[in-house]
């Protein structure tokens, strides 16, 4: 069994954390695969959709506490190790935000700390009834710095720092309204709701999609002149590929467009 | 039959989109329309409040397509053109957030694409029920990068970028609750409710509204402190204003103000 | 009877604004004894948590309208008083912002202009069933643009320039939807309602409470990238106290923590 496995189908790669029994911390090894699995994707062409989801009762209950507490024993009381674990895992976080592919977390059960995290990272979650999302660390001491940087961009300010300062976790109903998640299924339907989501995804053509997800984030903390500067460049970009011709035209004459989906144009 | 027409009645002015059979497309045509009525309410000092319509069964869907694919047959390919086309259609859009009068969206059965962005790039937006908002280009190959601009700035992250990778519709329910528009109201109130929203706004002081629309858009991107330095010379200038000091002091003596409305101060 | 009443009980310190017949206006005399204890408090290692409430029928109704008018007998019409007037607002306001400790509003009645800016300034707020939230200065004909600073980060855009330019209040229940406040409840539970959060976060390791206050609001302006690297060092520098290895120990073991909870690490 893989820490981290990965199927492929029609285009989704669906990422599942195979740690149920630490509730799918983000050890080191953790983190790892999923580096690794970031980096692989960064360059894979025929992947147009991201899927990550987590087995067991948990999708992802944040870091490895075990793990980081031995990093103590260090000469220097674990500053270097734990330098370098902040750091690796938020190269994760902005690993997910960077993919060329759109990426949905699929979750469940418990969202907490860096999990949180996750689901803010991603650029769209479905979740099933009865999840509960929280940036619980104040609790133990240690306060959701990083999360926070994550889930401040997601929901508005006083809710992201009720959640930070009491610990008090969210219900799928509230993470919803909050704006951190974008629906929520009967945990039965979860997989399907979120394939569909997926599939849904993957049926555009895949090049205006990943144009415009590096161009979505790229633009959201500029200035209004540059950002459209910016877009206006994109589009400009977008509308001279042969796909997107033959998309307008498809749709002009109410036909199905023939798309070379496969091609990153 | 004119492409825009413009009406005016105690001090707002209604600018009517009306070419109903290609849904208030934004064509050249109707671009450079609006542009002229943005550069003239830009020195108009009779007109306090700006309310946008569309004739016909939509608000606006967006651009002309059939005009954006003719532009294709240049030696370019279009290139120039779509450039060109983007910067026209920025500069409409930020031309509204930039008017001095408080614009209102009077939105109806459809904003899709860039007749989504207008209603995001309006200051406030009046709804009918039924109404379907959408940045839906990616379903034809073309991601909606430009409106994605204003609709990121009105809405959480995650619901925006679904909107732009799905091109799923919005229903007013959705759209007000996420922040997209102010209030929905059945079909036939919807001039009602948008002229006593407009009649509201004209009613008040028109230079403290105008001092406050620009500073609202020009401190959004600040820091705290520097936001604070800039607003507060804003409010000191607003209190200097001989009818802001009539206006506390009719308020402090519970009387009418005795206003010069008509002037800018 | 003071202006501004401070009662401390288990490390909360309880502000309470006592001008019941201005409706506890912002005068010269409140902003000082605000700017003295948000001073005080910057240097109070005991406490470790700030509750903001006022007596009588309101919460608060903004500036002293009175006084302000007052100013303008000067020789220069007020303008070198108004300058300085909204300068030491503005230094209360972001000063709860910069307090070491999180800041909860305890809301009654009204909070309208300066007031809903103290509001949209506290990092939390509660208040009672009934309350109304206005930023109603274009009433008057003085635009609120220095609550805007604190509203508009607050709540999403579209809702924020209705509030501004038309003057209409927010009910409870609007505010909680919007992101104003965290929660309403009947008017005869407020305090207790206060108490039990304020309660919450004087049980957390208040070092962490701390650095994590200031790390939200330094963070939230950066890019991703800058707010991980800013993050990452917090949460560095958060892991090597010895309360936060005494509290990830004690969660791993399932004890309650032995925490020196009075030190600042």
């Amino acid at each position: 069994m893989e820490i981290l496995e990965r199927r492929d189908a029609g285009g989704i790669a669906h990422l599942h954390m195979n740690a149920p029994e630490r509730l799918n911390a983000l050890s080191d090894e953790m983190l790892a695969a999923l580096q690794a699995q970031i980096d692989a994707l960064g360059q894979d062409r025929d992947t147009r959709v991201v899927v990550i989801s987590g087995a067991g009762k948990a999708f992802c209950a944040g870091h490895d506490l075990k793990q980081m507490q031995a990093g103590r024993q260090a000469e220097d009381g674990g500053k270097a190790y734990f330098a370098d674990l902040f750091g690796r895992c938020a190269s994760v976080m902005s690993g997910l935000t960077r993919l060329p592919q759109p990426v949905i977390a699929q979750v469940h059960g418990i969202a907490t700390a860096a999990g949180c995290q996750m689901v803010a990272s991603c650029d769209l979650a479905v979740a099933a009834e009865g999840t509960r999302f929280g940036v619980n660390g104040v609790n133990i001491g240690l306060f959701c710095s990083t999360p926070m940087v994550a889930l401040s961009r997601n929901i508005p300010r006083k809710k992201a720092f009720e959640m930070l300062t009491t610990g008090r976790f969210l219900s799928t109903e509230e993470a919803e309204r909050a704006g951190l998640i974008n629906k929520a299924v009967p945990h039965d339907q979860l997989e399907a709701a979120t394939q569909e989501l997926a599939e849904t995804l993957a049926g555009k053509l895949t090049a205006a999609v990943k144009i415009g997800k590096s161009a979505f984030y790229d633009q959201i903390t500029m200035g209004l002149d540059e950002a459209y500067a910016y877009a206006g460049d994109v589009m400009v970009k977008n509308m001279l590929w042969r796909d997107t011709d033959e998309g307008i035209s498809a749709f002009l004459e109410k036909r199905a467009p023939d798309w070379a989906v496969k091609t990153d144009n």
